[in-house]
């Protein structure tokens, strides 16, 4: 049976990896998540993109808004909103057991690692979910003069402001956490999920021994368009790939990731840039990619897990 | 118009501040909390008995449980217990907001006394709030070798252990917050609430200079007994005065105070005390003193600062 590895993002790639536990055994699985938009609020440390797939993965997800968990309540959030904090952040209350639970783990002096293999073992997920790195590697976001962490960026600012150029704080210094460089050896296919390629998979890529190993690696790397139709199916990618001056479609994708894909899988209605991919020297295949319930992200899987070598 | 200082617990003189602050201008109420119960729980700083003050002067306050913040849900904490982690203290969801939020405050490097006026200055509370210190000091409760914080001596536990000891740990080192003695010498009126003596009233006299100034007040010092009947109205200060030798009735509460008291109010249901206790110096006054609402509150407010001189 195969070993995967899916470098992952926030939502999309939350709604992938929840199929491709449907299509092969759950511990044959290792995501390597962004820890990128790691931010402390209220004290507190946030993992949103481990939140994301913790929260897939364990079933306690919200489905219809991608993030957080389902039926969650806010009154500890409009309490600190009466106290004056910023609300920006939309901090559930069932969502902010697991803050206050991977903090102390943290306080105690586990590493981010650490803390998520625990948090995983307490929510019952089989699956192995990794932080890239367990030193702290920060995505910002600069418009002109101004900087920004990706969740301020993001959500506390609507994505508003024209990105002219993202780096990724202290990803010189950082390694990659334990198992995560194991787990790209072992695996048979590597996944890169439709993630955002800038603010989710290449805070990823910045950390060098990471990066080196995709390049080398002989596993099946097989990446999804998160472009469909020229837009993003979910966040700012469009927008930021447009300032950055990347092409907003799969062609723009398959650029950006030549150097790592084998295949590229590319939604219908974008079956146009096919031949152009190819000549990249990826192989193309073209499904439904837009996951918009469980079956969806099934099917995705299979035709991810399936893709020609 | 006088000044008037409270030295408060929990439950019991969070009814009755309530009450001060509608008797007379609540700019002239300064109440000095314990923060002997003070403890650390899930890396967040509560402060239980500063809470129950805040929640009752900013009318957040739960009428029916005495703790915590009316219509409160427990959404974090049952994650929390999904979690695996110990759920034995009631942390609701609202309540949990200013946990944080207070801890936010300390990890920036505010002292609990600027933490506390801040959080009161949001919830808009004129009255001003100060913890007894802003060093530490531990209510430590003994039961032959077995040491426990006081939450966990009575909420987790639910005071079944015989009480053989109680320390207040740090209290060697604590200095009065800031405004503390300045206050007590400004009021004509110092209220000794209707507290645990041992576990709330104590902790607040275990700071030298504060008992000190008790000692040599010119204040009109007024107690009123938290016993009614033999029993402590709420909490376990009956069997923790039985368990230390005292005992349990409102001549053992005139007797614990002895040296700080000018006037006693006690129950009607406990007049036949007058005498013995009017024999130790003290004037009592027979009034009805469980507050089962606000306007029983009001009532024993105005009985306190009527008293006679």
């Amino acid at each position: 049976m195969m070993k995967v590895v899916a470098l992952a993002g926030g939502v999309g790639a939350a709604k992938l990896v929840r199929g491709i536990v449907r299509v092969i055994p759950p511990h044959y699985l290792t995501i390597i998540g962004n820890s990128g938009d790691d931010f402390v609020l209220h004290g507190l440390h946030i993992s949103p993109d481990l939140d994301a797939i913790m929260y897939a993965l364990s079933g306690l997800g919200s489905e219809t808004t991608g993030w957080g968990i389902a039926d969650d309540t806010f009154n500890c959030l409009q309490m600190l909103g009466q106290l004056g904090f910023e609300t920006w952040f939309k901090l559930g209350d069932r969502d902010l057991a697991i803050h206050i639970a991977r903090n102390e783990m943290l306080e105690n002096g586990l590493t981010l690692s650490q803390a998520t293999n625990e948090l995983c073992k307490r929510l019952k997920i089989v699956s192995k979910l990794v932080p890239m790195s367990d030193e702290p590697v920060r995505t910002m976001v600069y418009s002109g003069q101004k900087r920004f962490y990706f969740q301020e960026y993001f959500v506390k600012r609507g994505a508003k402001d024209k990105v002219t150029c993202v780096t990724y704080e202290g990803c010189q210094n950082a390694k990659p956490s334990p198992g995560t460089l194991e787990a790209m050896r072992a695996a048979e296919t590597i996944v890169i999920c439709p993630s955002n390629p800038i603010l989710s998979i290449s805070p990823i890529f910045s950390i060098s021994a990471i990066e080196n190993e995709m390049r080398r690696t002989k596993a099946h790397v097989i990446g999804i368009s998160p472009i469909v139709a020229g837009k993003a199916i979910k966040g700012p990618a469009d927008k930021i790939m447009a300032s950055l001056g990347l092409e907003v479609s799969p062609y723009g994708i398959a650029k950006f990731y030549k150097d790592y894909l084998d295949c590229l899988i590319i939604d219908r209605k974008d079956a146009r840039f096919k031949t152009s991919i190819e000549r990249l020297g990826i192989r193309v295949v073209v499904a439904d990619t837009v996951m918009k319930n469980l079956q969806h992200s099934i099917s995705l899987a299979k035709t991810v897990l399936e893709a020609p070598l």
